[in-house]
């Protein structure tokens, strides 16, 4: 058994560990004789490994009681239809930041329903940058502020987020746990597990208690985000082995210095990357220098088929997942939480070497 | 490592040798590198999976190219406010049958959006059987029928399915897999995994084609049936793990025999246990003989004292999940698919030596 380096952009690496643990604890969890698959969601068991994700994820982010934190069904996806339908009042609008293409997804949800304000939008430059401060004008009515913090296709991220006098949400899918934030700045943060804190199947949702009572009556109880709150994620039977998997992770992150240790070493590894990249002609990473994603490294190659031919030889020395989004082409390297440092150095060794051969 | 017999009534057991494989593989899929939960979703290694969970669950049930079979998120809560806003056009209505605890949750999600016809309720009897069919007045002009083929609480099923001139809708949730059926009497036909056939957070969906086309213009993308059936799933990042043991368990299912060698077994041990409950006094199965479940045994003791020793001992026992559902009280043995003959003859002599020891 030979383990690649996965740069995969999501469902991405899992940590070794908790594979590991996962694997280990298969038939037979806690001395229950069960997997954690086949435990009831109303057990004992079970209630101990949801409070320990929660109580978990409250710890690695500093969520306060004033926050409910939630473990739903249906991906980040779902809530870009969700939030709208819950915290978009009849007849009133939403302001939208247009940062590529998991924002406009979520724009294009939230027209479905109801009124949309795109203030911002990166689309004529190529979703190469995330605004300016002052490039955000907030409508005066809006419900609340939309933006996706760090967008996986074109590479970039909000360095800070910005200052709003409504409730501002986060889509924080691709960079969630990998860098300290202030969760009070924000109404709502929500997360696909996939990429940062678990398996697919699984969204982690975080928000502010007053805004849970917003839902207008006609929601579908499933889909009001009170229904869930009121049940500690229990109303119906949630993603047990997705949860299960979050809290192997939030106690692996516990190990390694929680975000702040985290942070470090993502850090560490794209500084890295860049630097490689910046070295030399024979690379270009198109996004803006300020704008810079830590978790999703993008760059080009002189010419598609030199693309190609990195991409096929990399997947041959162990290295996938390396092929950018179909729809800006070009090399994307996902980094998340759980690449370790030893991948990023054989992707440098491999580029260095790739270079002195192609450049 | 001593497993336990599980009869959890949902999640539940799962077959071992799934989970053997599942172990097996967890750091490396098919020689890929990677567990299966660090696949892209987009991959080959990953659509081979799902392909060959969907051509699993067609073989098993013979579902006919009219019909799209979908792997869905939030389970089949999600779907009792699904179903009627793609398929109940505004202004009109459905008709409901309401046969237990789950039929009522349908029921009330579907009155949050529109008009419900509760055509029939066992409810003033207890749900203790399912109608007959000439107690069934369907509405001229309902959009659909909807039924929940076996009720995990009160233990009954419908031993055969309503003629409907309208799209039959059935949540098979607790037996799908578990007896024949003909899948082209329904127009529709889901069921949460967690039961019979894979892990929580998954569902699966079988749709008449046709009825895809139904949906209201003003429903979200996400919650559109059309949107899941168009990209094979696909359309966002699915429960990748959940599909991966789905289609484990289909393997399994066709290596004894499929749906008839399934059924075959299923019948076996319920009519059993059965046998036991009617051979004494000191048992007593609540339930009308004509509507009993094969999937979920609910009988009383004497007394709530003799219930609570009995589903004590059985765990000192390692038969664990007996304790009924609190709404209706007494034992509950939910033998799916995955409840192996040993955990049914394992129970049948505990029941003979408590009934010894304390008739």
């Amino acid at each position: 058994m030979a383990r690649v380096y996965n740069f995969n952009a999501g469902p991405a690496a899992l940590p070794l560990p908790v594979l590991e643990k996962a694997q280990a604890e298969m038939l037979d969890i806690a001395g229950s004789g069960m997997s954690v698959m086949e435990l009831s969601h109303r057990s004992k068991d079970f209630q101990a490994i949801i409070d320990a994700a929660e109580a978990g994820v409250r710890k690695l982010l500093g969520v306060s009681d004033d926050y409910a934190v939630l473990f739903m069904q249906g991906g980040a996806s779902l809530q870009f239809a969700s939030i709208p339908m819950n915290l978009r009042r009849p007849g009133k609008s939403a302001d939208f930041v247009d940062t590529g293409s998991w924002a406009s997804k979520a724009i294009k949800e939230a027209k479905v329903t109801g009124g949309v304000n795109v203030v911002w939008s990166g689309k004529e430059e190529s979703y190469m940058r995330t605004p300016k401060p002052e490039e955000l004008n907030f409508s005066a009515d809006a419900e609340y502020v939309h933006i996706c913090s760090n967008e996986t296709i074109g590479g970039i991220r909000f360095p800070e987020f910005p200052k709003t006098n409504v409730p501002l949400i986060a889509d924080m899918s691709s960079e969630i746990m990998s860098r300290a934030i202030d969760v009070n700045q924000f109404g709502m943060i929500y997360a696909g597990a996939q990429k940062n804190i678990g398996p697919s199947g699984l969204a982690l949702v975080i928000i502010r208690k007053d805004l849970i009572e917003r839902t207008p009556e006609n929601v579908p109880i499933f889909l009001r985000y009170k229904t869930h709150a009121d049940e500690g994620s229990l109303y119906n039977t949630p993603n047990t082995w997705g949860i299960y998997i979050v809290k192997l992770i939030t106690d692996w992150m516990e190990s390694i210095g929680g975000i702040a240790g985290m942070q470090k070493i993502n850090e560490g590894k794209a500084g890295k990357l860049y630097s490689v990249l910046d070295s030399s002609n024979f690379w270009k990473a198109p996004a803006d220098k300020a704008s810079r994603s830590i978790m999703n490294v993008v760059w080009r190659l002189p010419s598609e088929e030199l693309e190609a031919k990195f991409v096929s030889e990399a997947k041959n020395a162990g290295m996938i997942g390396l092929k950018g989004h179909r729809s800006v082409g070009g090399i994307r390297a996902s980094i998340y939480n759980a690449v370790p440092v030893e991948a990023i150095d054989a992707l440098i060794a491999f580029m260095k070497d790739f270079e002195s051969k192609n450049g």
